[in-house]
C-alpha cells in the first residue's frame, strides 16, 4: 500500500500565516498584563510561559480556518482589517482551548513528547500543576471574548458555542479513555458504531465545526438551520480526516508524516482495529487480543501484518475516494445559503494529505 | 490556647437544606438525560456517577448561602417557588464548580482522602480521567445556565462572573503551588502579601463572593458599585475564614473538628508559618527550615511548639477579636443599598466556629 502524493495545495498563505501569528503577543499581553493582577505577578509571568509553550507551536489549523472562513463568507464591505482582527482573535481562542485540550490529554495519555517537545506536564518543574494550567488557557478563551466582543452582536452565541463544544469533546475523551480498563484496550467496545461516536465528540465538534461557526458568528450568519447543514458537512470531514489519520498512522511514510504511529501500541480505538475486528476469524480476534495494545515491536508488526492480510490498506483506498465523493455530493445538497466553495476548499485541504 | 464554644447559629435551616437537596437529582437528569446524548450512554451514565461522588456530599455552605442571600436580599412580592428553585440552581452550579475544583486540587496535591471518602482520582478505575470528569463538572454549569437561564435577564452577568471567578481560582492556585518547589515550600515567599493574595484568588473569589453576587444577579440586582462594596467586604470575611481555618488546622480539637490538621507536614502557607517567619530569631528560622513541611511526627510537634513559644495563639486571640470588629464597622458603612443583617448573618455564620 503506498500512499497517493501530497496534492493538497493549502487555502491559508504565507502571509496570512503571518499575520495570524502577528496577533499573538498582542493576546499575552491582554491577558497577563491586566491592572487588577498587579498583587500577583508571579501568575501572570507564568501564564504567559503556559501560553507560550503550547499554544503557538503547532500546525494552527483551527485558528487558520477560522480566519480563511470569515474571509471567504463575510460582505467584501465589511472585510475591514478591525474584522480580520476579530477573526484572528477567534482563531487563537480556538487554539488556546486546542492547547488546553491537549496538555490534559498527554497526561491522561502518559504521553512524553508532543509536536516534537516534552509534553508540558513532563517539562521541569511543571508536574501535575498542568492541570491548573490547562484551566487558565480554558479561561482565557472567555477573557478574551469579554475583552474583544462583549459590545459584539456575536459575543453571547460564541459564548454558548464555546461551552457546547467543550462539553461535547469532554464526552468524546471519556468515551475513548472508557475504551481502555486498566491498561488493557477493551476489544469488545470497539465497534464502528463506537468508533463514529469518539471521533464525532472527541475532534469533530471542536476541529471541525467550531472554527466554522465562529466564523458565522461573527459575519453576522445565526440562522439555525445553515448552522445545522454546515455542522453535518464538518463532522463528515471530521470523520474523514480522522479515518485518514488512522490509517497513515499505521501506513504513512514516517519520513514525511514527520512521526511514528503508536495508535497499535497504544491500544486505540482506531478505523483500522476496528474493521479488523469485523473482518476477523475467531483465530485473527485471537492473534488480535495477544498482540494488540502492547509495547512490544513484535506485536505491533504482527498486528500490522494482520491488517495487511486482512486487506485494510486496499478497503481504506476505497473508502477514502467513496467517503470524498460523498462528501463532494453533500456539499452540493448544502441549501442554506453558504458558500459550497468553503466546503470544497477545507475538503482539498485535508483531502490525500500524506501527513 | 483553647477554642471558644460553638455559638454560631446557622442561617439555613434544616427545612432549606432539605429543599437545596431536593433539586440535585433534576438537576443530573438535566446534565444527562439530553436527546442529543442517546448515542453516547456510556459517557451520560459516567457523568452521572461523577456528579454524585464529587458534588452533593459536602457541606454545601456554598450552594445554601446562594439560596439564603436571595431569600434576604428579593422583594417578597417576587418570592414565588420558582424563583426560589433558580436560587436553588445557581447554588448547585456554585457546588458544581467546587466539586470540580476539589477534584483537580487533590490530584495536585496527592491528596488521599476528601470529605471523609477517598479522593475521586484514587477511587478504582477512575485515575487521570478525573481531569476530564473535572472538566465535564466545570461545563455542566454552563449547560445548566442555558437550559434554565437564557431567557432570563442574569443570563450573561452571571456567565461572565463565573468566567471570572474560575480564572481568578485558577490563579490563586497557582500561586499556592508556586509556593513549594520539588516538594519543598519556599519559606522565603512566604510573606503576609503573597499569604493574602493566595487566601483571596484561591478561595476568597468562589466561596465568598460568587454566591452572593450570584444572587444579587438573580435579583435583579446589577449595580457594579454594590457587588464592589459586597466584595470587598465578602473578601475580608474569606480572609477571616481562612486564618480561622488555619489556625484550627494546628490548634483546633479534633475531636471537634473531624479532622486531623496537616498545613505543617504538607508545607502550607499558612497564617501560622507567615507570623512566625515575621517574629523568628535566625535560630528559629533554621529551626523551621529543617521542620516544616516534613511528614515527620517529631517535625510536627518542633514547629507546634515554636509557634507556642512565639506566642501565636495569643496572636489570634486578638487577631479574631479585631478583625471581626473590623468587619462589622465595615458592615456598617455600606452604603450601596444592601441590607446590613445579610453581612452580619454570613458573619456570624463563621465567627468563632470551632469545626
Ligand atoms: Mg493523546
Ligand atoms: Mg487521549
Ligand atoms: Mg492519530
Ligand atoms: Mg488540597
Ligand atoms: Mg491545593
Ligand atoms: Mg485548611
Amino acid at each position: 500500500a503506498t500512499i497517493a502524493p501530497k496534492i493538497k495545495s493549502s487555502w491559508v498563505s504565507k502571509e496570512e500565516s503571518r499575520d495570524f501569528m502577528a496577533v499573538f503577543p498582542d493576546l499575552v499581553r491582554d491577558l497577563t498584563d491586566v491592572p487588577e493582577y498587579v498583587d500577583i505577578p508571579e501568575v501572570t509571568k507564568r501564564f504567559a510561559k503556559v501560553l507560550q509553550y503550547n499554544v503557538p507551536c503547532g500546525k494552527k489549523t483551527r485558528g487558520l480556518t477560522t480566519v480563511a472562513t470569515y474571509k471567504l463568507i463575510e460582505d467584501p464591505s465589511k472585510l475591514s482589517d478591525q474584522n480580520i482582527r476579530l477573526a484572528q482573535i477567534l482563531g487563537w481562542c480556538v487554539e488556546m482551548l486546542h492547547g488546553s485540550f491537549l496538555i490534559n490529554d498527554d497526561i491522561m495519555d502518559a504521553s512524553k513528547t508532543r509536536r516534537g517537545a516534552t509534553c508540558w506536564y513532563l517539562v521541569d518543574g511543571v508536574g501535575m500543576q498542568a492541570i491548573n494550567d490547562a484551566l487558565l488557557l480554558e479561561n482565557g478563551v472567555y477573557a478574551l471574548l469579554k475583552k474583544h466582543f462583549s459590545d459584539h452582536y456575536c459575543y453571547v452565541p460564541t459564548m454558548e458555542l464555546f461551552h457546547e463544544v467543550i462539553m461535547k469533546t469532554s464526552m468524546g475523551q471519556s468515551l475513548d479513555i472508557l475504551c481502555t480498563v486498566d491498561q488493557v484496550p477493551q476489544l469488545d467496545y470497539f465497534t464502528m458504531n463506537r468508533y463514529n461516536a469518539i471521533v464525532k465528540y472527541k475532534t469533530g465538534f471542536y476541529s471541525f465545526q467550531l472554527p466554522v461557526s465562529l466564523a458565522l458568528y461573527l459575519a453576522g450568519r445565526y440562522d439555525p438551520e445553515l448552522h445545522r447543514q454546515a455542522t453535518t458537512i464538518l463532522l463528515e470531514m471530521g470523520h474523514f480526516y480522522q479515518v485518514q489519520d488512522d490509517f497513515l498512522d499505521c501506513f504513512g511514510d514516517s519520513e514525511v508524516t514527520g512521526k511514528k504511529g503508536t495508535d497499535i501500541e497504544e491500544g486505540k480505538c482506531s478505523w483500522l482495529v476496528v474493521l479488523a475486528l469485523q473482518r476477523a476469524t475467531p483465530e485473527q480476534k485471537k492473534v488480535l487480543q495477544l498482540n494488540y495494545g502492547r509495547r512490544d515491536p513484535k506485536c505491533v508488526e504482527t498486528v500490522r501484518n494482520l491488517y495487511e492480510d486482512l486487506g485494510l490498506p486496499n478497503t481504506y483506498a476505497i473508502y477514502e475516494e467513496e467517503s470524498y465523493n460523498l462528501i463532494r455530493t453533500n456539499i452540493q445538497q448544502v441549501s442554506a445559503g453558504l458558500p459550497h466553495k468553503l466546503f470544497y476548499k477545507f475538503l482539498e485541504s485535508i483531502y490525500r494529505r500524506d501527513s
